[in-house]
């Protein structure tokens, strides 16, 4: 037996619990987001102001996957809103299965929008579906401007792309036009916004976007 | 027959390749680096000044992993330093067959000291020995204090950290003690270095470090 074919049977089975993850984001009409990017690129500061800004606005839930530690949850925890974390033990990115487990401990009808944060890794995550809606994928201005020609899988994979940290710009070797371009290069229908957790900016636009996504 | 079953076979390929490798590196003399990070923490940066600083010094060279393009590659040539680009297709991480192919294309007697760059990964490399002298985790300071927390495999396994882009501190929410204690925490025995490619800040002490491990 060829470890493809194993490899297949893994992501055979993981997709048969998407398709089941996705049927139960539909029936009840959640929007559902997954998050991914390389350690460290601000997803959960990006959360933790999303949230923020979405209160009272949009019901919101959110399940976190991490190799170790529960460090992420606990930040969101002050938000109100609910968080469930996962953890991996060891595994590079999350599985639907794993995502089906989390969604027992979600209210449905208390739901409109969830958000998955992945594991930190530009890689793996690419690869497995666990029925949400979209990938977004975060790239902070600080990994320079050709992480989109180096990890092209994830930002083909991904509807939407935040390019955050954008304060720290003048500070790093990154040009937002190239990494802008490279990224629209891999993948022409990406939807891109520009956000720094930090002063703010772009923020609302994010915000105003996904409300206008619940709300359609 | 289990995943697990499986996973360890390829494991155990690797690990017996990883051991042929580390012959190679014993009898030729060659001190050999496994350089493992997120993407964007600075790894190539890091390793064009420390290749000039070297230069004349010791003789070095330079196999670099990639999941797509030569980018890292080109950069490094202008070091005039052999440097080979290994794409792994999509593959999170390096492995030992693969850097076994790259060692016929260097001359052992003009290596003493090879540099293998990882795949951008904070998670998966951890697990697959190349058959080299030590890991070198990198962390840049733009990701925050916490990842030795959340990403433990990768810091227990290595024998230095190199935590870089120092000169983003005054803009960044990081502690450089708490990065210094939460990695110790993990593994007390790590050496650590404080670099900055920008401002050129801790890269001799970095060479330094380097060419005594070289002249053991």
């Amino acid at each position: 037996m060829s470890i493809k074919t194993i490899e297949r049977k893994v992501l055979q089975k993981n997709d048969e619990v998407a398709g089941d993850n996705r049927r139960f984001f539909k029936e009840k009409g959640i929007l559902s987001l997954n998050l991914v990017s390389s350690p460290g690129s601000g997803k959960t500061s990006l959360l933790e102001r999303t949230l923020e800004k979405l209160k009272g606005r949009i019901k919101t839930a959110v399940v976190i996957g991490d190799v170790q530690t529960d460090l992420d949850a606990r930040r969101l925890e002050s938000s109100g809103v609910p968080v469930i974390q996962l953890v991996t033990n060891g595994a590079c990115h999350l599985e639907a299965p794993l995502v089906r487990d989390a969604l027992a401990d979600i209210q449905p009808d208390q739901t409109e929008l969830l958000f998955i944060e992945n594991v930190g890794n530009l890689v793996c995550p690419a690869g497995f579906d666990l029925g949400e809606d979209m990938k977004v994928v975060i790239a902070s201005t600080t990994e320079g401007d050709d992480k989109p020609l180096k990890y092209p899988a994830m930002f083909r994979n991904a509807k939407v792309l935040v390019i955050n940290k954008t304060d720290l710009v003048p500070y790093v070797n990154c040009d937002l036009n190239e990494l802008r371009n490279n990224a629209l290069r891999i993948n022409p229908s990406l939807t891109i916004f520009e956000t720094s957790c930090t002063n703010g900016d772009g923020l609302d636009q994010w915000c105003d976007w996904l409300t206008k996504q619940v709300r359609k």
